[in-house]
Order: structure tokens, then C-alpha cells, then sequence
């Protein structure tokens, strides 16, 4: 049993897990160039902001290294132009464009060409490396929050197949699996798309961690019939004062944690949090296709004129909210403040080692 | 447009909607005698308590005009034994067995076969007429509540095709309809079985209620952004003091009211009160098999060996309960009082009726 990988390098090979085929089967591709990797985004075969991140890194240094040519100026011309056609896979993941980013800004000031192609192949390894790093960093400090508990419900897949390992909210039960922690997970099916079926009970399955599947309708009966002790889940983006957007149903869960008298944590790496934004009524709420809610398996579930109301996610406020775990650390309430001076410190204190 | 019906009774021909083939197909099919409608029990071809009770009364009634006999004493033995074939189709709808008990009731005291036969084809319209009027007045009651309201959810299907006409929880929307009040209804779809997106969503429409389905997990997120007023729901047995056990998911929303500061209403007849029941831990909860959740449209949506809890039913403790609206009035906390005062009295009353 080991903690399930999305994506990995091999030599020179990049190889992913084709996520649209989990969980009845569990294949591993490998992307030859950066058209496969741009597909492979659209598609859905990789999905997680930081696992499309890594890919499509890795995707943009394997491109760069068929360029032909020994001039830098063209060499960055090229790079550029790629990290724009891979950019545009998915808008909406902001860690793609951030890879992207670290790539050209790393081959940049390099002068000879096989040297910046050595350059991106390293920073590409880095990039996936320092997810790695960072959500093992996150399962440490979830850990030692749940160090007394073992029941503990989950939503959505905040897990180790949409970073490079371990995942932020699974992460606690896949560290602790390899330290000898039990856990006994319970994880909601997150309708309308099913991650929780399809991606998290899989995922946890891999590593031999035991997982019970409910419905989210289920949630406030089994709180109180399993005497869960503790929900843990990710986040999409958290304002300044620790609002937090997460895939429909988090609120839900939220508000039970509270009723229920348990305590409700958010876990995601420091570069969730967007500090331009105050509050989360400020965060807009995509609303997705009808189809969505309507076919299941190919089929309708209701009339096909049926109107529907189809919420990406939703806003937890952060008075609900008992803790917000990152790989710098753990955030504890007021969040105005603490997460202006945790993540504003570790923010500087980067740029500092940047300049260095 | 029309509050859809699931039963009816043409002449001397029982026509029942057969609930398995909505919401694609509309289909209306004659039961010709007691094992067609025992077949059509078994197989979900017609759902909710009220509504089996009816069916199996008119398909004892129907049976009955096939005995060949001159005797009383033979016909009512005949008669006991259908009863209890058809008895055990659906062991757990308290309703079968009181429709049937009923039927036997009134044909005892008889003393010729062929008006015996009469009397058991008109109790069992009796019985059916009864039932469209303890829903309508439901109905009334509820639409007294929701008289400054528009916007309310609902989950499962406590409707007019699980009753003789009108249902309970939806009971004022068609009601209203009627009488020219526009409600918007936010039906949650009800997970494992859908019976929201199947069967609520479709009879609202039917009915040209506004209706507008939700996943199970956008409940709190919809209540904050639609402006929900109030939530209705149904029930499958209240305990004494105002517990009460409904399809699962009940509870979440009755503590998003309680959280939200909206009112939460339960409509049932007063046949759904258990006054050998103290509280809610007295209820069992029913557990049911794993292939409900794992399996949609014919495809599974998990690995298959994944470990499951699938509970059918919930118990929203009474505290979040803001009324209970039933055919004889509307009780309100404290539960434990009133219940006894008003169903009690109801009861006695009936008796006394009965008796005279």
C-alpha cells in the first residue's frame, strides 16, 4: 500500500495517472511533448491546481528541449510563446500560470542555451519537489491537531492525486498511515461531480487507510451516529479575514462541525490565501452547467426541462472555522490578524531569500 | 396543468401511476386483481405509506368480487387470507396493514356476501377520499404558515403521488397553485435514491409549481443566496415528544434553519405519531444495501469494494422542529405536552365517533 501519485519523473519521462479513468481503472500515461501535456490538462487526466502546476511545468521544459536553436533571445521567445499556450489550458488555476512563471523567470538571466534547458528541467524537479515538501508539512501540523482523534470527515479530493503527494486535507491520513496512525475516515460523495466517490475513497484505499463512503446528505446522522471528531478539508481561496471558498457542501459541514460541537479545519498550502481579497462575499461563485446536477452515468435523473441551481462552491465565514493549517504553520483565530501576520511574515521573509 | 395523481379509481378500475418508469415516462396501468397489485407494491410501481394503503385496500376490495361462495363465514376467511398476502408486500408501510384491517372491519358485521362485496369496494373509496382530505387540509394549515412566504425548500417526496392527491410537505405548493400563490420551491435532488430530482421535481412541474432542484449539498449554501424563508418536510414516525425520523438528509436542514434563523416545518398526518415511542433514540434506523450508493444509471461511481454507510432515515430532535402541521391542526413546542393533548384528544374523539 502506498499514497497514490499523479504525477512522476522518470529519468526524462513524464508519466501521470489518467485521472478521468479512476477509480475503475488505473493507468499511467506518458506525455512525450507539450501538446499531450496541454491535452492532457483539458481533459481532465490531471487535475488539482498544484498537480496541473507541476505537469504543466514539466510540460514546458520537455518542449524546450527540442528547440532549435543557440540564440537566448529566440530560445526565451520560444519558451514564452509555450508557456502561453500551455497558460491557457485551464484559466482558472492560478498555481499554472505561477509554474509557468518560475520557469521563465529561471531560464531568463542563464546565457547559454543548453544551459537553460538544463535550468528548466531543474526548476520543473523543484517546483515538484517544494509541493511535496509543503503538503508533508501540512499532514505534520494536521497531525499533531488531530492527535487525539481518529474519526474525521472529508469532502471533495483535497488529496495526494491533485498535488505531488499527500495532498493538504488528506494529508494528515496518509502521513499518519505511515507513522502507525489509524484513522477512520469518512468521506462525502461531493455531488454533483462525485470527487469524494470517484477520487477520495480510491485515494485512501491506495494506502491501506480505512475509508467509509457516505452520501453528503448523510453527514449530520453520521456526525452523530459514528462520533466523528473532527472535519478537515481544502480550500480554493481564503480572504484576509479567513473566509474561506471550497467546493459546495464545505459550508454545510461547517455549520455542522459547530452544532455538533467538533472542530472544522481548513488545510492548503500559504498561496491559497489572496489578500486582496477582505471578505468572502467578495469571492464570486461560479455557477457550472445544468447538465452537471441532471446526468448521472449517461442518463437523466430528472425531467430534462428541469430547472437546476448548479454552485461550483461555497463560502465558509471564518467564525466557523477552528483552524487554518498551512505548511508555514497553523492559524488559529482572530484571522484579520494572524493571517496578516503569518502569511505577510513568510511572504517577505520569501522575497528576502529571493534577493538574496 | 394538474396536481398529477397516483391512484385511480375509474368505474370499477384501479389505475395507478406506475412510479418506476418517472419521470421519463408517464404511464397510468389497470391492476386487474390482488396479485397484480401485490406486484406492483413489490416493485415500487407505487411508493409512499398512504398511497400503498389505498392500493392494497382497493386490490382486497377487487379480489373480494371473485369469491364463489354463499357464506359469510367462508368469505371473511378468504378475505383474512388475502389480507394477509397482500399484508406482507411492504412490511415496514404501517399504512398497508391499517387499510387492510379497515377493510376486514367493515365487512364482518355483514351478513350477506353480496353486500359485503359492496361494502368493501366503498370502504376502500372511503379510504381513499379520506386521505385526499387529511392532505388537503395539511395543505391548508401549511399555506396559513407560509402565508408571507415564497421562497421554501423541501427534500424527498412527500407529494401528491405518494398520497391520494396533494401530498404533505407539498401539500400548500399545489394547493397554493390553486388558489393563485407562486411559490418558488428549492427541491434538494435526495440522495441515494433521488427521490427529489425523480419524483418531486416532475410532480411540481406537473402541478406548474416553480421548482428548482439542488443537490443535497447545496442546501446552506442556496438558503443564503436564494433568500429561503422556510423548509418542509414530511415525516415516517414522530415520537412522543416531537423527535422525528424522515428521510435522511432531514436533519442536516433542519439544523441549516436553526442556524439561518428560518422556520422549520413538519407535515404529516397524525398517523405518523408513535405514542409508543418516547424520543428519537428509540427509533431504529434502517441500514440499506451499499449497491444504493455505489451504483447510478447502472454504473458504479466508487471502486466496488469500497466500505459504505447508507442510513435511510434521520431523527431531527424536536428542538429544531418549529411546528408540526397535520390534518387535525398545527402543534406547536412544547412538543411533549401538546402532542399528547391534541393527537390524544384527536384519537379519543374518533373513538367516541367510532363507537357510536
Amino acid at each position: 500500500m502506498n499514497v497514490p501519485l499523479s504525477i512522476k519523473w522518470e529519468g526524462k519521462r513524464l508519466i501521470i495517472l489518467d485521472q478521468q479513468k479512476l477509480p475503475h481503472e488505473i493507468i499511467y500515461i506518458t506525455l512525450e511533448n507539450m501538446k499531450e501535456v496541454h491535452d492532457a490538462i483539458i481533459t481532465l487526466k490531471v487535475r488539482g491546481a498544484p498537480a496541473i502546476g507541476i505537469t504543466a511545468a514539466y510540460g514546458l521544459a520537455i518542449e524546450a528541449q527540442s528547440y532549435q536553436t543557440n540564440s537566448m533571445i529566440d530560445f526565451l521567445e520560444y519558451l514564452k510563446r509555450d508557456a502561453a499556450y500551455l497558460g491557457e489550458s485551464r484559466p482558472t488555476a492560478v498555481n499554472l500560470v505561477w509554474a509557468l512563471d518560475r520557469l521563465l523567470k529561471a531560464a531568463s538571466p542563464i546565457d547559454s542555451v543548453s544551459d537553460a534547458k538544463q535550468i528548466l528541467i531543474e526548476e520543473a524537479i523543484i517546483i515538484h519537489k517544494e509541493d511535496e515538501e509543503s503538503c508533508k508539512s501540512i499532514g505534520e501540523f494536521a497531525l499533531s491537531l488531530l492527535e487525539d482523534k481518529t474519526k474525521v470527515m472529508t469532502i471533495c479530493n483535497a488529496g495526494s492525486i491533485a498535488t505531488a503527494k499527500y495532498g493538504t486535507a488528506l494529508a494528515p491520513f496518509h502521513l499518519g498511515k505511515e507513522r502507525g496512525k489509524e484513522f477512520e475516515v469518512f468521506a462525502c460523495e461531493t455531488r454533483p461531480v462525485f470527487q469524494g466517490a470517484r477520487l477520495t475513497a480510491w485515494e485512501l484505499q491506495q494506502s491501506g487507510v480505512d475509508v467509509t463512503l457516505i452520501t453528503d446528505s448523510m453527514a449530520a446522522h453520521t456526525i452523530g451516529a459514528k462520533g466523528i471528531e473532527a472535519i478537515i478539508v481544502g480550500a480554493d481561496r481564503i480572504a484576509k479575514n479567513g473566509d474561506t471558498a471550497n467546493k459546495i457542501g464545505t459550508l454545510n459541514l461547517a455549520i455542522l462541525a459547530s452544532v455538533f460541537g467538533i472542530p472544522f479545519y481548513v488545510a492548503a498550502p500559504s498561496s491559497t490565501f489572496d489578500l486582496s481579497i477582505n471578505n468572502g462575499e467578495e469571492i464570486p461563485i461560479e455557477e457550472r452547467k445544468v447538465e452537471e446536477i441532471i446526468n448521472i452515468n449517461g442518463k437523466a435523473i430528472t425531467p430534462s426541462n428541469t430547472k437546476v441551481f448548479n454552485p461550483a462552491f461555497d463560502v465558509t465565514p471564518a467564525k466557523y472555522i477552528t483552524a487554518i493549517i498551512t505548511e508555514i504553520g497553523i492559524i488559529y483565530p482572530n484571522y484579520l490578524e494572524n493571517i496578516s501576520t503569518q502569511i505577510v511574515d513568510s511572504i517577505e521573509k520569501e522575497k528576502d531569500y529571493e534577493n538574496k
